[in-house]
Formats: C-alpha cells, sequence, structure tokens
C-alpha cells in the first residue's frame, strides 16, 4: 500500500445540491432559505440556546484567540453593550501592510483552486455559522443593540442567506465560460485553424470588507464571500463597537480554510482602536483590489473617490420614502407602519423616513385623513405598538451609540412634533437606552434642507405635499438625488400605483405597494429581493446580483494550436 | 375593419434565432460569426464591391446628413485619408448639452421597450451595417489607413461580430432574472405571506462612446451596442481623423430606431472639430452615466479620475510582450511574428512590442539562436515578407498619423537598430506614408526606461535577458505595472508553458501559446476570444463578458401583496 495521503474533506461534493438550489433560487426569486430563521430548539436542538449563550459568556472578559493570525500583540478592548455592559474582549493586533502582506500571501493556492472549491469551502464556513446562530446572536445583539430574535434572525440565519447567494451569484459568474474550449475556424483551403483554450477566472487581489456598527453579518457576509468565492482573499475590519460577530466569523472560516488545505490567512481580522483609524490606510494600499464598506456618505464618497485601486462597493445613506396616497385598509397601513418605524428603533438602513401625504388628506377605508390626522394617528398607532414594556424592549432594541441619541435631540427641535420619542426600561437590562420613535411634521417645500438629509435612528418626518402628484414629484428628485435604500406606496388607484412604478425606476429605487399586514418595507428576502439598486446615490452595490461579484475577478484566457495528432483534420 | 394601426417590424422576432445562438456561442466559445469575413460578391452578392464603393466615392466631399438630428450647423471637414486625399466631408454639429439632452429625451421609450426589443432592434441594426460592409470598409480604410480588406474585417464582420457579442451578453445578462416572480413565505400559523414582484431592468442614463482614430468600429461597436441593448442611449464621439466609418453606423442605427418606433435620438453622433475637444465636456456632463474609451492612457486615467458620476470602461496603452524560450519550428515562428509586426504596419493595440529573450540565446530546429541571430533572422523574415511592394502594402496599410510617424522616427535612435524601418511606395496611392517595422536590441536591465512605455506604432523591442526565468519576471513586473493587451510565448517546454501560464495569470493578461501558422497574437476572435481582462493597467473592459454588460443598468423591483382573489392560500 502507498503512503495515505492526508484526507482533505470534499466540502464541494458535500454541498453540491445546495449550491444548485441557490443558483436555481436566484433565478425564480421565489422564498428559499436553507438556514431556518426561527430560533428554536426543533430546529438548533434542545442545548443550542444554552451553548451558544455560554460560549457568549465565555468570550467577555477574555482575549480572543485566532491560531496563525499574523501581526503582535493586542487590541484593548472596544466594545460596550448598548445594553449597559462593557465586552471587555481584546483582539489580535495587527498593522495593515502585515495583514495585506499575509493576505496577499495566502492568494496563490486560492486562486488556483478553482471556482467549485472556493465555493464548497465558502458553504461550509456557512452551514458552520449557520450552528453558531445562537452565539452569534448574542454577539450581534451586545454590539447593535438589536433585540435578541432580531439579533438571532438578522445576524444569523438573513445574514447566512445573504452570504449565501453571493457564493451561488460567484459560483455562476464564474462558470459562465467553460475552462477550456477547442476553437476551429474553416479555412477555405486546407483544414481548418484549430486552437485549444484554456479560461481561468482569477481574483481582483485583497479584499477589504469594512463593516458597520448596526448590521456588522448582514451587511457584510455578502461582500466577505462575494470575493472569496471569486479567489480573493479578505481582510474583515469590523467597526470598534461590532468586533465579536465578524471575529466568531473570522474564525469559523480559518478553520475551514485549515481543514481544506489552505492558509488561513485568506481571511485575516483587522480589529482595532477607534483612534487607529486603519480603514483609511487599508483603503489606499496598492494592493487592496475591492472593497466593500457599509457607513456614511462622506466616508463612502471618500473611498470612491481616492481608493482608486480598488474595485469599491458602497451602502451610504439615502432617504428612505414613503408616498401616501390612498388606503382601504387605514388601520393595516398605520400598523405596519408604526412597526416598520418601530423595529430596531429605526436603526435600519431600510426604515422609512419620509411620509410624503397631500395636505388635504387621503382617502381611506375610515373616511379621509389630513396629513395632520395622519401624523397623529400614526403616533397613536406607535403608542398601541409599544405601550407594553416587554414587547416595546423586543422590538425597539436598545440604541446602537451616542450619535443616535443625539440626533434625536435634536430632531425634538425640528418642524412641529407629533409624537415624542420616549424612554423605555428594559425588563432584563437596566442600563439600556431604549428610545420610541419620534414623529414630526414637515412642510413639504418650507423644510426640504430638514428631510433632504438622513437622520439615522427613530426618527420621522410626515411631510405634508400639495398633492400626491407633487409627492411623487419630490420622491423622484429626492431620491435621485440624495438615493434611498427602500421606497414605498399606498394607493388604491392603478394609476397611482403604475406613476409610483414609473418614479421609482426614474428614482432608481425598489418599491414596495400596499404593505398592510406582515411583510414590512425595511426587510429584504436574499434570493428574491434585491437589497440597494445600485441605480441611486445610496449604493453602488445590490447584495447580491452579478454586477455586485463580476467585478471581483477576470477571466484570464491562454491558448495553444491543437496537436497534430489530436486535430480531427491533421 | 377597424383602423389599421400602421405595422412596427418585429426586429426581436426576425432575430431570435441568432440571438439565441449567439448566447450559446459566447458559453461554447468555439469558432463562430453570422457575418462572414470575406469580401467576396458569392458571399456579399455581385454588385456590393461597387455600390460600396460608390456610396463612399459619394459621400466624399458632401454634407453628411442625419435627419431628425439635434443641434444646427456644421462641423468642417476634419478627414484625411494615410493613403493622401482629404476627405473633405462635413457632419451636423451639435453642442455636447444639446447632445446630451436629445439623448436623455429619447429614453423613456427605449427603457420601457425591455430587453428583447431592443435586443431585436440592436441586432436589425448589425444586419444592416452587414450589409453596408463595403461601404463601410472604404471608410476605414481611408481614416485609419488599413489596407482595404483589413479594413473590411475588422472593420466590417468582425466589428459586427463583437457588437452582436455585447448584445449577446446584454440580453442574456437583463434576462437573468425573471421579470416577475410569486414569493410565498410559509408561517408558523396560517396562510403563507404572498407577493408579486416585478423586476425591470433600468439603464443607467445616457452613454458616452468616446471612439479611436485606428479601429473607430471593432474597439467603437462593443460599447455603442452594450449601452444601446441595456436601455441606454448613446452619444457617439468619433475621433476627429476618423468620424466617417461612425456616420454610417449612427445612419444607420438612426433609420432602424425610426422604423421600430423609436426616437432617432437614442444615437446621436457628435462630430467636433479637432480645437473644440469636447470628449472632457461629454464626459463631466452630471447625465452622462456611462463611458467607453480606447485610446491614450493618459486620457484614461483622467476619464477614470473624474468622470466620477459614470461608468467608465477604458482601452488604453500596454506593453504587448514575446517571451522566447525555445521552439521546434524556429521558421514559422519568425513568419508568424514577423506578419504580427507588420499587419497595420504595428498600429494595433494588440500588436507584440517587447520580445524577450535570454542574450545567450534560445535552443530552436536551427540550433540556439542567441538574441543578437534572432534580431537579424526577425529582420529578414520581415524583408522576406514585405519584399514585394503590392503585398507589403496590403500588409502594413499606411500610418495613420504624424504621431506614428515622429514615434518612428525616435525609435531610430533607440539601443541598436537591427532593421531600420523602410518606405515602401503604395501601388496605387503614391501619396500614403508606408512604413515597414522597426527592429531595435535593448538590454532587459539597462534600456528597462525605454521599453516600460508603448511605442505605438511599427516599433520592435528585442530585449535581452539573463535567461528565460528573467524574462518571465520581466513579464510579470512590467505588465502588472504598465498593462499589455497580448501576451505570447514560445517554448518546448511543458515546464516554461506552465509558468508563463502562470505569470500571465499573475499579471492579468491573455495568453498564446507557439503561434507558428495561421492564428496571430494580434488577432482575437469574438465569441471565443477576450480581448483585453480588465486585470492589468492595459483595459478596464474585455469587449465582452458579463463584467462589460452588468454596469450599464440596474434589475429595480416593485412588490405588492398578492390579490386575496389569487391566493392559493385565500
Amino acid at each position: 500500500m502507498p503512503n495515505e495521503i492526508p484526507q482533505r474533506p470534499d466540502f464541494f461534493a458535500r454541498h453540491r445540491l445546495l449550491l444548485d438550489q441557490a443558483v436555481a433560487a436566484t433565478s425564480s426569486r421565489d422564498y428559499w432559505t436553507p438556514y431556518p430563521e426561527s430560533p428554536s430548539t426543533k430546529v438548533y436542538g434542545d442545548d443550542a440556546p444554552k451553548n451558544g449563550e455560554t460560549a457568549f459568556r465565555d468570550r467577555i472578559g477574555n482575549h480572543f484567540e485566532l491560531p496563525g493570525h499574523p501581526g503582535n500583540g493586542v487590541v484593548p478592548a472596544t466594545e460596550t453593550s448598548p445594553y449597559g455592559f462593557p465586552l471587555d474582549i481584546t483582539y489580535p493586533r495587527v498593522r495593515p501592510d502585515e495583514a495585506v502582506a499575509a493576505a496577499k500571501a495566502a492568494t496563490g493556492p486560492w486562486r488556483d483552486a478553482g471556482p467549485d472549491t472556493r465555493a464548497g469551502v465558502a458553504a461550509e464556513i456557512l452551514a458552520r455559522l449557520n450552528a453558531a446562530s445562537f452565539e452569534i446572536a448574542h454577539a450581534v445583539q451586545h454590539t447593535t443593540g438589536q433585540a435578541f430574535v432580531m439579533a438571532f434572525q438578522a445576524g444569523g440565519p438573513h445574514a447566512q442567506d445573504r452570504g449565501l447567494e453571493a457564493v451561488a451569484y460567484a459560483w455562476a459568474e464564474q462558470k459562465r465560460h467553460p475552462s477550456a474550449a477547442r476553437w476551429s475556424k474553416p479555412q477555405r483551403k486546407g483544414g481548418p485553424l484549430e486552437l485549444d483554450k484554456k479560461f481561468t477566472p482569477v481574483g481582483r487581489g485583497v479584499a477589504l470588507l469594512i463593516a458597520c456598527n448596526t448590521f456588522p453579518t448582514w451587511n457584510g457576509y455578502p461582500g466577505l464571500f462575494a470575493s472569496l468565492a471569486t479567489g480573493n482573499p479578505v481582510v474583515v475590519k469590523p467597526h470598534p463597537g461590532a468586533v465579536l460577530p465578524l471575529a466568531i466569523t473570522v474564525l469559523i472560516a480559518r478553520e475551514v480554510l485549515t481543514e481544506a488545505g489552505f492558509d488561513p490567512n485568506v481571511v485575516i481580522l483587522a480589529a482595532e482602536s477607534p483612534e487607529d483609524r486603519t480603514a483609511s490606510v487599508y483603503a489606499l494600499h496598492q494592493d487592496v483590489r475591492i472593497i466593500d464598506f457599509t457607513g456614511s456618505t462622506e466616508f463612502g464618497d471618500w473611498l470612491e473617490t481616492n481608493a482608486r485601486q480598488a474595485a469599491v462597493y458602497t451602502e451610504k445613506a439615502g432617504l428612505n420614502t414613503v408616498v401616501l396616497d390612498s388606503t382601504d385598509d387605514y388601520r393595516g397601513l398605520l400598523g405596519n407602519l408604526a412597526f416598520s418605524l418601530s423595529l430596531f428603533s429605526g436603526q435600519m438602513c431600510t426604515t422609512p423616513q419620509n411620509l410624503l401625504i397631500p395636505r388635504d388628506g387621503i382617502a381611506t377605508d375610515q373616511g379621509t385623513k389630513s396629513a395632520d390626522d395622519f401624523a397623529t394617528d400614526l403616533g397613536a398607532a406607535l403608542d398601541r405598538l409599544l405601550s407594553d414594556p416587554v414587547r416595546a424592549a423586543g422590538t425597539l432594541g436598545a440604541i446602537v451609540n451616542g450619535g443616535v441619541r443625539e440626533r434625536l435631540e435634536e430632531a425634538a427641535g425640528v418642524g412641529r412634533t407629533v409624537r415624542v420619542s420616549t424612554s423605555v426600561e428594559h425588563p432584563e437590562h437596566p442600563d439600556a437606552v431604549v428610545r420610541t420613535p419620534l414623529v414630526a411634521l414637515l412642510d413639504a417645500e418650507a423644510d426640504r434642507g430638514t428631510y433632504t438629509r438622513e437622520w439615522f435612528g427613530p426618527v420621522t418626518f410626515v411631510i405634508s405635499t400639495e398633492s400626491t402628484k407633487r409627492s411623487l414629484e419630490i420622491f423622484r428628485e429626492t431620491v435621485r438625488e440624495h438615493g434611498a435604500l427602500t421606497a414605498a406606496v399606498h394607493s388604491t388607484s392603478a394609476e397611482v400605483l403604475a406613476a409610483a412604478e414609473l418614479a421609482s425606476l426614474d428614482a432608481g429605487v425598489h418599491l414596495s405597494e400596499n404593505l398592510t399586514g406582515g411583510v414590512f418595507v425595511n426587510q429584504s428576502a436574499a434570493f428574491s429581493d434585491f437589497h440597494g439598486s445600485a441605480a441611486n446615490p445610496a449604493a453602488s452595490a445590490t447584495l447580491s446580483d452579478p454586477a455586485f461579484v463580476t467585478g471581483r475577478f477576470a477571466t484570464l484566457q491562454s491558448r495553444r494550436p491543437v496537436p497534430a495528432e489530436e486535430s480531427a483534420h491533421a
């Protein structure tokens, strides 16, 4: 018997069916997910909740080990739970030049492994992230402020969905062309010209993920997995306030990479102290060739202008807008909207901010409702939704940081406040900062300067306009100029819905119509809904579609004459 | 009988099979073309050559009419045939703001027409361009300097191939997602959540094509047709020296658009006097959202840096490189290379410039050949190839402009000239400037400054290196840093070929191996070969692949609850 060759697990064979299903789902766009969203022991096992919580608790106050990670020293603890306690976790320190060099050095075999092997490794990472969903949920809750169930869903299975979706697009696009082809061109005289051609997808280079404080995994996984699957190593630069969810992700990724026989430095964690401000250093490094960023318009624009050596995918601020024209379910409308505004206290990039409504009112099944009526009724719907502190806390979560709190205070002085933002005492975490949405009434013409900037957090503007026609004009203009990730319309008129669809095509934003039930404008489902459009200033990326992956690799070609003995025409 | 509705031709139905075949060809990458490359009466009809020449002759000295074109006035004649006579053709004048406004105003119905209709219109335009191949060939010959047969092939059918290829990718990518889908998410209690979703591909906005002097159609059609097919109007800004081929193209496009019921201003000609320098004005217009450019590195870099509102696709200068290691067909190698260097007197973006060869020589079937031997033998091969003036003129064509001539004079003072560039008297056009390639011997280490810039035109450097290993290092380094559109290697060693393939993946360039017969490194076949890689500084585009089209449109989505009466679970 020959010497035994160490057996590498064949992750591609293990996940082949899943990958095929995922690619099919991106085409059918029906509901599909392999990662159950319910934090239920029936799905994840009896011990999963407890084990997840224990794993999280054990991380608190300790150093987060990443075996074989480049760099030296320790990044002091930077994370404080919005629920009122410090996480006190330290992370490995690595300098940008060290991180990029280590990632670059790990590239060769990852490039040579090919799309199938990479997709298999990525799917295995996602499977293990799914198994770790409870631990990640606690990590997300206590870095972002999301309530537990939301942290589980958005930070766990839904983020994994988005990661797998990116893998599916990346895998399919790399396989769009064959790995080899024989070219045979007939000639007028003699046999054909014949060439054998090889086509090799090659990653662009080191990728940088600059993640955000509020959705470190959901917004981070698409870029991470799109870059990985297309053959690029990834340096993960978390927000100093939300390191742990991505540190766990990097740890799991490195474990799987190692098992599969790759250098774990294909994925590197670039933790930092807030004062280090390494994002801009990484972004300008000549070997950083891909950047995914979620965050402020200011830094996103800076990246797009200055990181010229890289393909830059950004998600920035915007003006999520709702056009109110008419409804046959006023109560449903108010309830649906109140929940949209309250979920994670408006700290979603998809939360509506600008509600445009004709001053003189809209037709409803409960009679005409003026802009004033509507603002008052919306305030009352919020009061109803949030009257029970336990339920309120479970919906609102906690305020992620001081910036949101200050903006909320500033908003109290803007327009006419119809509903004040109130504090809610969290039933389990007395030090948590929990706030309900503020509703202010603005005038479409007089207050344009106020509502044409993003007020990230629980700030809602009811903006009175002259007419639905004017509302649609303002929608079109403001979103074209300032961007938006979501838009919605309520109307019983087919003409108005058609006009709103046209306006949303002009503005370059996705549109939700007449949501009054259990689907909310701020939710987007992987494999069916695009997140972002890349067609307005709020985002240059969609998380995910083919455009999100095709810029991350090139298909390189070599060609040579067909050997005479192989030619059909020799 | 009801009033007759004017019948619009259904171009999509007419070309559906062609489009399906074209999409299949992009996947199989075997030889395929619908546009015969032979300027033969058997293919194009007995009268085609004469009619084409007459049509061209009739344009000379006249104003080029574009019915319904925006703007006022006339652009004075700017074109002189490199074969020695002025074309004396004037064109409609349009200001950049007028052109962009007219294109923008034409967008709506073109966007709303959808991918099928647009692909059909594009295919019809290409069919009519194909029928006009003889006229276009004369126009290309007498603006670029290409010899007639090359002008026919590269400027006609091969350019049309590249246009159709772009349409195929654009059509397929827009149809990657369904136009509608029903989403049904099971709920633990009660019926599922159900939404009806619409997906609409929407163009990015007005596209600008900045075309070049040497290949106005071949390099221009991919961007033109990719933008058109994805729903964008296109402003075609030709080089002042090569307006006619694109003016004919725009005329035909506008005719087809009009017949199909669209505003002809979906395609606009932006002719200019050289001193107008409108390219940069167009490029910075806020409504110009896509730019395709072929030309100098300097202006390409300027566009990428400054036209931030647009998706920019560039093809710029580079250092096309050949690595010579060994061969079993020295004569074939020399003949093949001599033709590559002579074709259109090296004025192709794909012509090799830097030939890297070990100083002490390479093993061949005719014994070891030192760098000196090789340079001498290459010179002799050029002499043989170009000894007959008629054949020489048919291969070399004419020098396009004074810039190339000056560069050639400068090159005579560089390194050690092994073969001087000679003048050839053109048998039909005594005033044509026809020049043969210059071959100079350089040292890889001492002369790096010389060969690391592009010497566009008939300038060839034989660069002596320490070894093939060093040649591959220089290849990798110089192409990574300065870019290249083509690369080639000659070796009988499987190891060296593998090393060259690896180096070309690192450098991000396509590689041709051991070409000694009827295929040349500077040729790339649509539907099989990628032109450009978007993986090195010479080009950010491939003409074509999915990455070349996905950034030209967004897929916008709307969603609404399924009406109760339609729900399967009502």
